[in-house]
């Protein structure tokens, strides 16, 4: 495997360089592969009987269910190109399952169907946007110019000034959610962080990272955040400013909190505006709600402080991003009270993804906000297709009026959830309506069910489960609630 | 503007679906553009006479130095085709402005010479490698097999078994340092971080987000830390674990702290292995230090906790992203304690570009240990070249032994500095010699510098600025120093 450095093509060593410095052999010793243990770690976790066995989530294991090897190349390959093809095979392989994994995809909040075939031109360039969007470093290759484009978009839509807002664009909605609670955290070092016990995991991942106090606040059983319960924690702390973790949308359920609600909970409570911070985790639904009539509107006219909302999911994209909007004073306070913070940018992250906010500015232009209204119809529209079809079949469903989350029964078996791509919690399933789920696939996906459910509950020993519990007994079709 | 709502595409409406829930007008009003002060908030920061003027970062503040309106579509433009057209000038334009910076950048250590040809085709789909890479989630469309045997490759480079480590993709080289920090303040709830003070921002930034004491140790100046200021500074706190960040390259001047130093300093203070824990920020030279003979070797063969480094700097890749590699009973102990990360995973961002690892994964397979190993030795040869090009013209300059980044006197002239994309920090730039810097380049690049200063200092009115005391006597070639 040895063999000495081909070193021809290398420009003519500089009198003062040591030729030894670099090392002989540069293949490090292979590590045994000592990793007998290849069972699949996330085993599923089959409903039986409308019990769920215990789903084994083993964190802390590398355990290699699939790898692709990277393999050292050897003078051979070279000459022939074997190499090359064999790698030119593995990717051909892998398009044709992303292809088909694409095609039965339903469980996720992500728009599959985009064409940025006019923006390949640009996968040859190293595209950063280093630390802050509105501070020019002497690195050139950056996209600002179409990232400041997209973030006045937002600001427009949640109605904040130009020159109020200050904001970014993020690698994901929990980046969001990590930049707006640490706002929050920075204009209320001493806060209690509140957040509903649907919230996206982020936040309270958040809570951990930043040695924040949090205050876990019950549901309804829409996945809305209980206001009566969330008066009583703030009752128990009304010394402490308040920060508000606000979903619209949660992961699960796709329930919006009712925002204004919230806001007059707080001021009911004796918080004045000068001692909360409320971010909208817009993850979800922060760009289909301001199309939506009887949705609370998320808007900085109200007292809010930040909102996030993701760029892979209803928009579509190739990577996950987001976006991230605050009020500029905040971004000003921070900058005076954090030294390192001013010298450099106000972001989490310094080295940001320059094709994320090209792939956003060339959405947006393309369908503007008449055209994600169409979708947010379409979208509503196929949900509410959906949850009708499901309970004629008498599925019990849940759709919240705000949302395109249609909730109802975990399917029993495991490979028709990974097929369709469901995300699951405990008993129940859900699929997100997003603009690429045609009422063609619907159909598809429940014709499916109903013949497995046919068989699965055949002989009458296994039955529907009950999911009261989680949709509520109006929308459960259990042998007990229908 | 507005028009009514074309619906004859969108599918027949359910019974209970309530049309009123759209609502008539998206547009949100348009926001007054009150953004009268468009000057250039990074005025540059000219050197006069060797003294820098202020260089004006001003943080919290969205001065639209330039922005790419995103416009509403209107029906016109959809029949002429005109957007579209429109759309692909702009970014023709953009394309051709990216060549012209790319040919010119050698200030950032980015290896901005790849091709991903290849890859082009998987940009088509939306991958997403949902929280930890060896956990599968029901989302389909991930790329795990190629990001887990990125991860084996690190594993190998760092001497770490394949059954040992934990580790992920990152969005950059911040993450890794956020991560790793996270991990060390998770190890030891009490314990103080220890940084030179010429760490990456991202350091101080995590310990402000966490709320950890943090001390700054000085460094020498070739921009190592100062071992004997470390051993002042840990034996003030001799009660308190000890977190450290090691630099495998710093930012400015490339300098290599001395692990082994560190770990001896640390053991001869008093701390037992039980009672630190080691970050190794390897963003700049972590893959380039395995090769290089004299280095202090980089491995978890060693009492370190974790590396790592950035994927987009010396490997090359179009967007930023990074490798993060720790050990598995520390991910192991974060799963234990942490109730909120079990349930999900132990990365920073939950959901995770997918595109990266399949960049790469593909430039592992061409090049190899052995095809990093000549690229480092020629980065190293061609640093050398450019400081001999340097000083034989009067010029003072620095290159550290381990290092392929060069230091030198911050040009006169912001027009100059901006067209070579240098990065400056007070009276010095300079210039990472990654890959794509050809001896051609370099030449290029003294010949103008020469004839430049030929201009700035003709008269003798300005003199050359002393760097002595940011590169050392010996190295400045300043009148006093010459």
């Amino acid at each position: 495997m040895l063999r000495e450095l081909n070193l021809q093509t290398v420009e003519s060593l500089p009198d003062d360089f040591d030729p030894t410095t670099v090392i002989n052999d540069p293949l490090p010793p292979p590590v045994a592969d000592t990793d007998a243990d290849c069972s699949v770690v996330n085993n599923g976790g089959k409903l039986v009987n409308g019990k769920e066995q215990v789903r084994e989530i083993v964190l802390g294991r590398n355990v290699h269910t699939s790898c692709l090897e990277v393999t050292e190349p050897d003078d051979d390959d070279e000459v022939t190109g074997e190499r090359e093809a064999q790698m030119a095979s593995v990717l051909a392989r892998y398009r044709k399952s992303l292809l088909e994994r694409t095609k039965h995809h339903l469980g996720y909040p992500y728009n599959l169907d985009f064409d940025y075939g006019a923006l390949s031109q640009l996968q040859h360039f190293s595209i950063n946007n280093l630390g802050d969007p509105f501070i020019e470093s002497n690195y050139g290759v950056h996209s600002r110019q179409f990232e400041v484009g997209v973030l006045d978009w937002f600001a427009r839509l949640w109605e904040l000034e130009k020159n109020e807002y200050w904001g970014y664009i993020t690698n994901c909605g929990t980046e969001g959610n990590l930049h707006g609670i640490l706002v929050g955290r920075e204009v209320f070092p001493d806060g209690i962080l509140y957040a509903s016990c649907e919230s996206h995991y982020s936040v309270f991942k958040a809570a951990r990272m930043y040695r924040m106090d949090c205050e876990k606040v019950n549901t309804l059983i829409s996945g809305e955040i209980d206001c009566e319960d969330f008066r009583a924690k703030l009752s128990l702390h009304k010394d402490k400013p308040a920060i508000i973790n606000v979903n619209i949308g949660t992961t699960v359920k796709g329930a919006v909190d009712d925002l204004d609600l919230v806001i007059k909970t707080l001021e009911e409570t004796g918080f004045t505006h000068d001692r909360f911070y409320i971010h909208c985790d817009g993850a979800l639904f922060g760009l289909m709600m301001p199309f939506v009539k009887l949705a609370p509107k998320v808007s900085f006219k109200k007292p809010i402080g930040s909102v996030s909302v993701s760029g892979h999911k209803f928009v579509g994209c190739p990577m996950p991003c987001g976006v991230q909007i605050t009020r500029l004073e905040h971004i000003n306070a921070l900058s005076r009270n954090v030294e390192y913070l001013a010298s450099r940018d106000a972001t989490i992250m310094g080295s940001r993804n320059g094709h994320a906010p090209l792939f956003l500015w060339y959405t947006l232009n393309r369908k503007g906000y008449r055209g994600f209204q169409k979708e947010v119809q379409k979208c509503l529209r196929n949900a509410h297709y959906l949850r009708g079809r499901l309970t004629s079949a008498g599925i019990g469903a849940m759709l919240n009026e705000l949302s395109s989350t249609v909730v109802f029964e975990r399917p029993q078996d495991e490979e028709f959830t990974r097929k369709w791509q469901l995300a699951c919690q405990g008993n129940i399933a859900h699929v997100v309506v997003m603009p690429n789920i045609t009422i063609d696939k619907l159909d598809d996906f429940v014709d499916e069910l109903i013949k497995k459910r046919a068989v699965w509950y055949e002989n009458g020993k296994l039955k529907s489960p009950c999911v009261a519990n989680d949709i509520g007994e109006a929308n459960c079709l259990c042998v007990l609630h229908k």
